[in-house]
């Protein structure tokens, strides 16, 4: 009878419960399986051997959870090295854990692959599958990552409000939205416009060069043509030697675990790109807001198209684990509009590395998006999206003032 | 036959269209009426003569217009003045507007007190009234204030959703809420509070003196507890001479024609705040966040009842207006658990006042609701408020470490 062991690592997102829940329920389907556990804090509570009994969880709260956001094993921002990875093998084997499953970005799946080499290189029987996740949506291989279509959704959302905000009191407003090497949280709110003079009228990617003095020009040509400006800003946007913006103007520079240093949980970035413009343009309505842990974490605003592939992503490395065989890294596939389809790659394909926007999605302005972009995202942010509507221009004339 | 100019003044709320669609449908249904305006801008589309013929307006169009949020006409930060209500007069009086209808908070309610006592002087026959609206829900009289309603469902699943992701990553969790005198909005945080251990642990209200040391002794005291805090802090906390926590702090203050100093779109307090943890209480993990505008305008979270109150409060303006023959303003009254009705006040009553919260709503700890501003604002949030579920702690006993 086997025994398996399911985690999550990295940032929480809206639907990582889902990849859970589909982890856990597929696995109690099969007749060789005895006990499911859930480690607590990810890696941490593997080492830790702080394990959830998953066996003893009622399907109806199993499915209550996998609606709920954030990771409900709880989460860890460990990066395991070698000696960490051997300390999670021996309580693995010590737990006769025959399955592991670690649901995580690319941090994660690196640390499934070195799992995966130490179990290989004991001789000890167990398959090693990494589940993806990430608001991020920088996995290679993976035509997107489960948990960045709701986060993109919850962007596009939120410029839909700013900019009927600013359309109502105009100004100018900027938005720092999450993503330090991959732009695509922050190009989905592009998917916030619909009228030709909608915001966000500027769009700021890691993947391209940020120039004070160009975004400067930038905001005050849109200023002239349209009496207002909304603007959405990578955290990680930097200059042409690669060193953020953010890192530029911050007083107390913290680095976690990964030696990343912290650009999210601040409002440092927006408030120094409105002091420049308050400063450099003369213009007196300036605002600034960082979107931070909200847009990842929020109840209520999920893409169902993301739910479902979460929970599929879920279910599908316990079927591959099961019949294939074999330890890998769960990929999505993209096969119609809108369709989509799983596979198993090699671990050492997809861990560690990290995907970006590519070209093709970024106008040559550099501060917008293509259609091609419009048409990859918009499927992925699922039914039910919200539209905004404006009042028709029937202008009275006037009486006084002719 | 009579015309109807209908108007927007203050900041933007989720439901302040639907304000506007019920005055204007419900104008429409008159047979005097025989054009019905809508003002660019508020007063200072007024002064400037910009109106829309909204009677050319279709039915199909108002209706999801009404269903978007911020103001489709416009809105402004003007407060005028003796003068500037006189030049409002002439315009109106010029137009033969003989119904008025300003939609808007405190501020506004004034405006319409001025212009209401200029058309009586003057002896011109013309109705004035004040429509309510603000997500701060200050107005006095006032159970509640349209627009707050869905604001606060905004803060309460947002805080459930910083409360799971902090549970996942812990640490010290700060977000800042909108709410410059009264802390209504902020206290609605509380409202996402599901399990006992469950932040908010501490909300910090303006109706309260914030003293940093006291801060701190409180969320060293939640982190001792829980090993993690959630913090709701009212952009408006002050010290005990009244100073504003965020006005300390600030390199730029910037103020509005109000005289108001500018504490929203930026993250500063937050900062500062998280800062003061870092260096007194040595913890490595602080996070702050400013809900920021995202919080009045986010489109896809609105409180149902709400929107069936803002458009029952536009609808409510024109009746009075037309069949009561009196200029006021229309004030909401709780009437059962839950309904409400709506009777007309004289201006002078809710002009320029402001409501802050009643000491039964604040718990003697000062840094949290009672049950009674629960059972306040439960009913305000409308049907379908989404629900967090945890794992239940089915503990597997340790092989390696006994």
């Amino acid at each position: 009878m086997a025994k398996v062991l399911i985690a999550q690592g990295g940032g929480p997102t809206a639907v990582i419960n889902q990849s859970m829940v589909g982890a856990v329920l597929e696995s109690r389907k099969f007749n060789n399986v005895e006990l499911v556990y859930g480690a607590f804090h990810g890696v941490r509570g593997i080492v830790d051997e702080e394990f959830l009994d998953l066996t003893q969880e009622t399907t109806h709260n199993l499915e209550m959870v996998a609606e709920t956001p954030s990771s409900a094993l709880g989460s860890t921002r460990d990066k395991p090295d070698l000696k960490y990875c051997q300390e999670i093998f021996k309580v693995l084997k010590a737990h006769e854990i025959s399955y592991f499953f670690y649901i995580g970005g690319n941090d994660s799946s690196d640390t499934v692959r070195i799992v995966s080499e130490e179990a290989h290189k004991a001789g000890y029987p167990m398959r090693s599958i990494h589940i993806p996740k990430t608001i991020d949506n920088d996995l290679v291989e993976n035509d997107h990552t489960p948990g960045f279509p709701s986060a993109a959704r919850f962007v596009a959302q939120a410029f839909i409000g700013a900019n009927l905000d600013n359309y109502a009191l105009p100004g100018i407003y900027i938005a720092v939205v999450m993503g330090r090497h991959a732009g695509f949280l922050t190009a989905a709110s592009a998917l916030g416009k619909k009228f030709p003079d909608d915001g966000p009228h500027l769009i700021y990617l890691p993947e391209r060069v940020f120039d004070v003095e160009k975004f400067l020009a930038d905001v005050k040509a849109t200023m002239d043509r349209y009496g207002r400006c909304v603007v959405a800003v990578s955290e990680g946007i930097h200059d042409a030697e690669g060193v953020p913006i953010a890192l530029k103007l911050a007083k107390n520079v913290e680095k976690d675990d990964h030696g990343n240093v912290q650009l999210s949980g601040t409002g440092a970035l927006a408030d120094m790109l409105c002091d420049e413009i308050r400063t450099k343009l003369g213009v007196k309505r300036v605002r600034g807001d960082t979107f931070g842990y909200v847009q990842r974490s929020f109840i209520g605003c999920v893409s169902d198209v993301d739910q479902r592939e979460a929970r599929e992503v879920g279910e599908k490395a316990v079927q591959f684990a099961m019949w294939g065989d074999m330890d890998g890294s769960v990929v999505i596939d993209r096969t119609g509009f809108y369709s989509s389809d799983y596979r198993l790659v090699p671990l050492e394909v997809v861990a560690g590395k990290t995907k970006v926007m590519p070209d093709e999605f970024i106008a040559p302005s550099g501060t917008d998006v293509t259609d091609a972009f419009r048409m990859y995202l918009r499927p992925l942010l699922g039914s039910g999206m919200p539209d905004a509507y404006r009042l028709r221009q029937n202008l009275v004339s006037k009486v006084l003032a002719k």
